[in-house]
């Protein structure tokens, strides 16, 4: 069932000259900008032209209600990407990476498990809570081997790691809690094992946490130091702030693997099923592109970048893990399950090498926390024996909800990634940013020199070109993939405002 | 002239009988609580009764308008210290601390450049940078050798640390940087140095910064990181929001050791000078309390304690660092000539062993920051060659502007500075709350077994008592240590409302 879409794995080897050749896909669209007829330059979002100080603030084309990302002060940002391609620290370590542990209850004793669970008082899991369970069960937060009790969160909280019983520092920058109320933690009393059950069957017991520790939810610090904002309007703060006042912590017996039936789930390896399936297919640098949207050109050309690289470096069969959030995500996110369509699609058309390329699903909730996140998102991977961890601009990051700028400087995630406690065995490789190239009609890696060649095309344009039914340039996402994109949102666009139909 | 300051030092020696008597000062005050004429017992704040569940809220005394400290869930927090006290980490290390590096400019270089800070672009310093300077010039936040380049801040803003190139760790919990505005940023244009100027004489360097990088200064994620909240009504968040929208770093070299000309300067021991101090008085072990307060006989109970501990250790002659904040402090906090004047008194009353005691100042401002701030207070105290730093509830915390509430959990200011990296050589010593036995009549330490014993003085209500000219209860402060600050709050009554006089 796994090798289904490990595409041709087994059935023939790849070609250098082919992995080349994928690079070189996009098709040229140099008329694109004198014919496309309801779209004119002014829909896309123009690259902003810098004031004398070289500050750039962020600009609506309000017609179209299309808003540009962000681009501060290009001289500062572009360079500092170049640098680091050429930084010391990626391709260096040689060394071994973490091994994880699984918090699944062995099969022997899974009987007297479900028979204790019953027995204990029940605490009913979240959606959310449920996809933290997973995320701990998988061994995505080894060592972590359950909740945090108040020792982790604190460590967490102030210095992004978990210092281990031998002094061996982890990389944890995000806390994995899980919240309850007053009167769930009434209930709880005194006992030291609580049952946790599945928020759709709220009787019934997915895993047991015991030796249990309660402690006060800080919720406002909580969210200042984990996202830099205290804005209840950010997509997780709000979460957080709407959750219980307690956090109970403990180590997790989780009775059976977790399933979600949607007919994903196969796409779901843990850590220790990834290194099973590396492995297997022989892989000798396995590198990683987390992502939480549809993969358009610009994506599968850095993909396709860092494969050269790896081949320039010696590798001889580098193998890319496209690793999309699996968890909750914000509303104006596309969907798991036409994320995965799409990037299935991706990989038919041969825009990235379907032979040395696995699509997974990575349980954890998206947090958009940033320089927080990325180092969660880089620490699990690392857990799955990914050595390569392929990082961009404004990783996890988003708009302010109060000021619609970004929160974080889109380049401090590289930079707090690449010298962040616990992940130096991991080797980071912070890539540029593509954008549309309106002379060559492709998208190609930004050039600094001449800015006004470029122009990025945010995801609210891209969704106004696919709910419209607009062909969006033929150079930024393959013809099947793209297609898939325009059906959800028209699709969503009908369900909004049936009146329009 | 540093040696007035330590009594008797030289004169004779300190007996041990001495040392234990000093702790039994506090005089009896039974009748107090009967013969109070002005303040009755609803004067004093009351410990709070825990509710069914444990948790205990804030109360206000509404008719006095005093407010208790708040003790969120007694059973929870005093096990806590207790447990702590017989930790392992305590009296462990024996290995040497940190040397310090200061960063005047030595003094056959001294001419030179000063010539060449009067041909460099100025910027002038806030009052608060100077102080800011002054720490980093001293070197109480060695190894750092100028204000902070956009890596050293964000390592200190995730992860509270900063790595050195040799691969050690240090700590630095809180950044120190220098804000600048937009028009300074473009007088700086491409300049590589600039001269820092004083505040009151604009055009006159104090030092010169080599080799600058300026860099956006993300405020609200900085507040956020540092002090768990965001909101403006914070004393210092209030100067991060009204500061430049820019930060620059450097390398410093300061042009002449930094004076107030208040009087106080001889306090201002440098780290080095404190070394030197340290090493002539031959103490084998120095411990240091860092406050901001005047100092009540609850403080001396803890200091006299921890005397008590180290000599039961088999420490010969253990040595007390009374250390004084004496940077800004936030409007309702004690100035710190009347701080200084307070705690003379006290050990000219021999409430705190005179001969074994050394008053000195912090030249830092306070920024309440909590939980990050303590490191901060402990790793300069380490560069001065401190050994045990004494830590109680709630450390550089305060009420929260916005809801009245203690900001930090009490106890997570102890709990971080004992996990904290770079801080490992450091030898902490929590203790507990002391309070005030209603039956003995003096301050001892809260006993959890017996909470109706005891009432909680809090700072509102010492400024009520000194304000109003009323005695405070006899064992709370010495007498001539308290009618220092009683004059001083007199005088500050008289001046904020005339007509009443």
């Amino acid at each position: 069932m796994i090798s289904a879409f490990i595409y041709g794995y087994s059935s023939r080897k790849p070609k250098t000259s082919e992995l080349r050749k994928s690079a070189r896909l996009y098709k040229s669209l140099n008329n694109w900008l004198n014919n496309s007829s309801a779209l004119s330059r002014r829909t896309m979002a123009r690259l902003p032209s810098p004031t004398p100080d070289g500050h750039v603030s962020s600009r609506t084309t309000a017609e179209q209600g299309t808003t540009s990302k962000t681009f501060e002060t290009i001289k500062e940002t572009i360079p500092e990407t170049e640098e680091a391609l050429n930084g010391p620290k990626v391709f260096e370590s040689q060394e071994q990476l973490l091994d994880v542990k699984e918090l699944y209850v062995p099969l022997e004793k899974k009987e007297d498990a479900i028979k204790e669970a019953g027995e204990l008082v029940k605490l009913t899991l979240s959606e959310l809570d449920l996809q933290w369970l997973h995320v701990l069960a998988d061994g995505w937060a080894s060592p972590l081997q359950g909740f945090m009790k108040e020792d982790e969160y604190l460590q967490s909280l102030h210095f992004s790691t978990l210092k281990l019983k031998d002094g061996t520092i982890v990389n944890q920058s995000i806390p994995i809690v899980l919240p309850i109320s007053n009167s769930d933690k009434e209930r709880i009393g005194n006992e030291r094992n609580v049952a946790l059950c599945y928020p759709e069957l709220p009787g019934t017991p997915v895993a047991i946490l015991r030796n249990i520790e309660i402690y006060h939810h800080h919720k406002e610090e909580r969210c200042a130091r984990t996202f830099g904002v205290t804005d209840p309007r950010h997509p997780y703060t709000s979460v957080i702030y709407e959750s219980g006042d307690w956090l109970v912590g403990g180590k997790l017996e989780v009775l059976e693997r977790i399933r979600y039936n949607d007919g994903l789930d196969s796409y779901r390896y843990s850590p220790r099923q990834l290194k099973e399936q590396f492995r297997k297919c022989e892989a000798d640098a396995v590198f990683v592109f987390q992502l939480r949207n549809p993969i358009h050109n610009g994506h599968a050309l850095l993909m396709n970048s860092c494969r050269e690289k790896l081949l320039q470096k010696g590798f001889k069969k580098p193998l890319l893990l496209v690793h999309q959030i699996g968890g909750k995500v914000k509303d104006d996110d596309v969907p798991l399950d036409i994320r995965i369509a799409q990037n299935e699609a991706i990989l038919e058309e041969g825009i990235l090498d379907p032979h040395n390329t696995i699509i997974g699903i990575f349980p954890s909730p998206m947090i958009y926390a940033g320089p927080k996140e990325v180092q969660w998102h880089a620490k699990a991977r690392m857990n799955a024996g990914c050595r390569f961890y392929i990082v961009g601009r404004d990783p996890a990051g988003m708009k302010h909800p109060g000021t619609n700028r970004d929160i974080y400087d889109p380049w401090h995630g590289k930079k707090v990634l690449m010298m962040a406690p616990g992940l130096e065995k991991l080797e980071i490789l912070p890539f540029q940013v593509a954008a549309y190239n309106v002379k060559s009609g492709r998208m190609e890696f930004f050039d600094s020199t001449r800015p006004e060649d470029f122009l990025f095309i945010s995801g609210t344009m891209m969704r106004k070109f696919a709910s419209t039914g607009e062909e969006p340039p033929a150079g930024f996402m393959g013809k099947k993939a793209w297609e898939i994109l325009a059906s959800y949102y028209q699709n969503k666009r009908g369900n909004e405002s049936p009146q329009s139909r």
